[in-house]
Parts: C-alpha cells; sequence; structure tokens
C-alpha cells in the first residue's frame, strides 16, 4: 500500500509526517530548515528527516512527498539544493514537490481549497489563495505589526497598564501582571520586561485570555481590539481580489486563534458582518497534512 | 574670582562644565556614567572629567559642584561612590550635591522653577516638580511607550507604509522610506529596520519632519498623533498635582522637540487649550548649567 510524505520545514524545526488514507502513521522531527538562513544545514537536515521515515517503509511505495520550506521565496538560488534532496530520493519517488512554509500552511489550513488564512501565535500573517494568484497581508514583526498575535496582546496590556500608572490610576490588570513577572513594580516589570524573549513575552497573553474570560474587562477590551485589528487585516486583504467568484473560505491557525475564544469569536463576527456566507474552520492539524489536499 | 561646576552623568557620556557668572568658560568630556550600570568605574570617570576641569583653576576658587548621574535613583547602595568623590575634592570645595540625572535637567530646563520638563530624542519623558515633589511620566522605553520620540515617529510612518501596502495602496511617504533605507522595496526596508539601532531608526524621524514641511499630509499626520500623546502625557502628569497654586511652567527638550517645529507648535497649541497661562520655553542648554539655578 502507497503513502505519502509531507514536510514542514521551518526555522526552529523540521517535521516529516507520512500519510496513509490521510491518517498520519509516523513522523520524524530535525533541525532547523530555514533555507534562507542556512541552505547546506537544511538540506542536510531534510534529507536526514525524510531518509529516517521512508526507510520504516521500503516494502511499501511511496506515492509522493510536499515540503513546505521557510525561506524558500526570499533565497537567491536554491534550486541546487532542491536537486540534491530530489536526487537523493529519486529511488523511492520522483513526485517531491517543494513550495513555501506559508503556502504548506494555507493548503492544509483550507484543505486545498482556495481562500484565507490567518495565523496568529507569538507573531501574525494573513495569507489569501484565489486561483494562482497569491496574497499576504502583516507578518512584519514585532516592531512593526503583528496585530492580533500574543506578543502583541501582552504589549498593549503593559503598556495599557504603565498609561494608567502614569496618569496616577491603576489598571486591573496590574496584580496579574505583577504576578506573572514576579516582580513587585510595574518599574520592575518593565526592567524585565526588556530582557525577555518574544515567546515568553507573548505567553502572558494566555493569562489575560484567562483572566478576561473570568470577566475582567480590561482584559476584554485588549482581546477584542487585537482581534479586531486582525480581522480588519483579513478583510482588506479579501478586498483585494475580484469579489466575483471568490472562494470566502477561512483557515484561524496558531495558538492565538486555536485557544483563546474571546478573540475567535470576535474576528468571526467582525468578518461575518462584512462576508456573512464566509466559511470560517480552525485549524490544528499539522501543516504536514497538506500532502492529502494536493 | 569664584566658579561653580555643573556635571551631567550619562549611560554614554559625562560633561563637566565651569561656570562663571552663568557663563560657561571650560568643559571636560569623559567614559560612561551610569552609576547604576557600573558604579566604580562611574566614580573614576567623573573624578577624572572634575579632576581635569579643576586643574586650570588653581588661583581660584570652586563654590559648588552638582553632580547629576544616571541611574542614581535605582542603585542600591551609592553612598560609597558619592563620599569617594567627595573626598577626593574635599579641597576644592565641600559644597558638592548628587542628584539624579533627571532632577538635573529639570532644573536646568525649568532654570530652577517648578514646573515640567519633556524631552523626546530618540526616547521620551516627562518630569514634574512642585515643591519638592517630583513626578514622572512615559519612559518606558520603545518596546511600550516613549510617545512623541524619533523612534515613535519613524515607527508609525513604516508601519502606516506597510498597512496600506497590505491594503493594495501606497502611501505617499513610501519613495522617502526606500530613499532612506537605501532599499527597493518595503519588504526589504522591514528586514533592514530589525538590523538597525534605535537612535539609527529615530533619525529618520527628521526626514519625515523635513518632507512634513515641504507639506506631505501622511508625515503631518504623524507628527501630529504623536505630538498629541505627548501633550497628554504632560497634561495628566500636571493633573497629578494638586491644581491650585501650581507652577505652569513648561520646559521642552531633546532633539524632536528642539528642532521639530510641527510637533512643537501641535503640543503647544494642545496644551494651551488645557491650560491658558502655561509658560513654555525651549531648552537646548547643556544640562550642567543646572547648577547656576540652585
Amino acid at each position: 500500500m502507497s503513502y505519502a510524505i509531507g514536510v514542514d520545514s521551518g526555522g526552529t524545526h523540521i517535521t516529516a509526517t507520512a500519510y496513509k488514507n490521510h491518517f498520519p502513521i509516523a513522523s520524524t522531527t530535525n533541525g532547523p530548515g530555514n533555507i534562507l538562513i542556512d541552505p547546506n544545514q537544511t538540506t542536510k537536515n531534510l534529507i536526514e528527516a525524510i531518509g529516517n521515515l521512508v526507510k520504516k517503509y521500503s516494502s511499501d511505495s511511496c506515492s509522493c512527498i510536499l515540503i513546505g520550506i521557510a525561506g524558500l521565496e526570499s533565497a537567491k538560488n536554491p534550486a541546487p539544493y532542491l536537486d540534491e534532496i530530489k536526487n537523493h530520493f529519486r529511488s523511492i519517488t520522483t513526485n517531491i514537490t517543494f513550495i513555501s512554509d506559508a503556502k504548506l500552511a494555507l493548503i492544509n489550513g483550507l484543505e486545498g481549497k482556495d481562500g484565507f488564512l490567518a495565523i496568529a501565535g507569538t507573531g501574525s500573517i494573513v495569507y489569501g489563495k484565489q486561483g494562482n494568484k497569491y496574497l499576504r497581508a502583516g507578518g512584519w514583526g514585532y516592531l512593526l505589526d503583528d496585530v492580533g498575535s500574543g506578543y502583541r496582546i501582552t504589549q498593549e496590556a503593559v503598556s495599557t497598564a504603565l498609561e494608567k500608572m502614569d496618569r496616577g490610576k491603576q489598571s486591573s490588570l496590574t496584580p496579574t501582571i505583577l504576578e506573572y513577572f514576579r516582580e513587585d513594580s510595574l518599574k520592575n516589570v518593565v526592567s524585565r520586561y526588556y530582557t525577555l524573549s518574544r515567546p515568553e513575552i507573548a505567553a502572558f497573553s494566555l493569562k489575560i485570555a484567562h483572566v478576561a474570560e473570568q470577566g475582567n474587562k480590561e482584559a476584554i477590551n485588549i482581546l477584542i481590539h487585537q482581534a479586531t485589528l486582525l480581522a480588519n487585516e483579513i478583510i482588506y486583504l479579501i478586498k483585494r481580489y475580484p469579489q466575483n467568484n471568490i472562494s470566502l473560505n477561512l483557515a484561524l491557525s496558531g495558538s492565538v486563534l486555536i485557544n483563546n475564544p474571546i478573540i475567535q469569536k470576535e474576528i468571526i463576527s467582525t468578518l461575518k458582518k462584512s462576508y456573512p456566507s464566509i466559511n470560517i474552520m480552525i485549524s490544528s492539524r499539522s501543516n504536514t497534512a497538506a500532502v492529502n489536499y494536493i
């Protein structure tokens, strides 16, 4: 019986998963896989990850390999590296396709259909696909954009609390902030904030979501504000396509959109106002599953 | 004839200036002077800077030394270091006063009077002094605050241009941005942005001010927006003091407030609406001149 392999080659790690009849049957992971940052290491890591996976299925035939690689669209001349991978697995299958990791996420989130994908985790980005026309919005990083992301939710919470303090008032979020950052004053939280990594800062957004669900109004307002910014980013990306015959599917992905019900609900209701027929799905499955939809 | 010495001991350098009858007669500079970051080196650098200055005036008497030191209010036990400096110059004068660099700026900007000081350069901060009651607002750094600063002006310009691009439009600031950052696309400007230092990013605000003065509406809106945020920060700080018998002096300092007429004008007009009698002055003189007002 034949199997297919989906590979998600990202900045921090590579995941290669084998699927039979759309069911994942085995997975391997490996070191970093951004072809723009380190093409040699990425090639080596990809060959190793896929190699370890195919070893297990010597008697079965591999129908195809789909590889989504971070940095592929920005890399100057990736062809020799891709050829090396193709040559390495020539005896297993010649049906090997390389796409960007973004397109991999898009195919997976939308199950191969046309539509849109919004990802919000530590950062955020929006993609669109209608036929062969791919567009993106946002994703300009924590200093310039990333609306609706975990990082921006924390940033808005901490800066709002500081602004209130500067005005001689106390934010209802201050106790939660002090507790999370293990400091006794907002001034010390600021010093700490500048020493933390972005994922560490973004992780506090879970706590904000928690107090929001318990009814904290400031927390709710911050989540709704960030959700509205991201919803508008999606709406403006939809508007950039010809509106007749547009496929209105939207997949929501990334930890913030999968786990935060207030943000999820706000984005869905804002989008339904502009596009009542939009079909919204939550995508929490590994992007390697994209191989099942090509 | 006697002279007085003012010292501004900051994170990047120390300036010590001798004054006779309020006129600067000589100045020395030296290495970094933040007592929180490196108390030993700061002590050494201060003794050296002041020592080099007093050498020249052996026949004159030194009436006093006023030293404003960065990090003084956050340092845990600065007393031994300050004592060392006092002991070193005991034969020259026993009238040596240590204050924070912020208070030094406040005394200088307000020429010893009570009032408020707003500083906006790469970052921004607001101070208030009414009698012995000192308050501050803002100054929480580029990730959380610094409204009205050069850094925030650039950030708003670049993120606004990106947002327009995401919406399929072009910002009138895009050509100016591409030229300044020497890139051929906004996408490449983003990559560059994340490699630059904050002063390098902030420096672009001069260019934004330039095109604003030539009539670019987007640039004007950004400057007015940032000026309004800073003006509100000042107003809320003023409101934190008892309003009867308040001294309504405001000094504007730092490169953005000294050199950017649109920001200056907007802050002044916003403040005059709330406080018509407020007395606003521009402070571009070295903070070492504070010694003339104590």
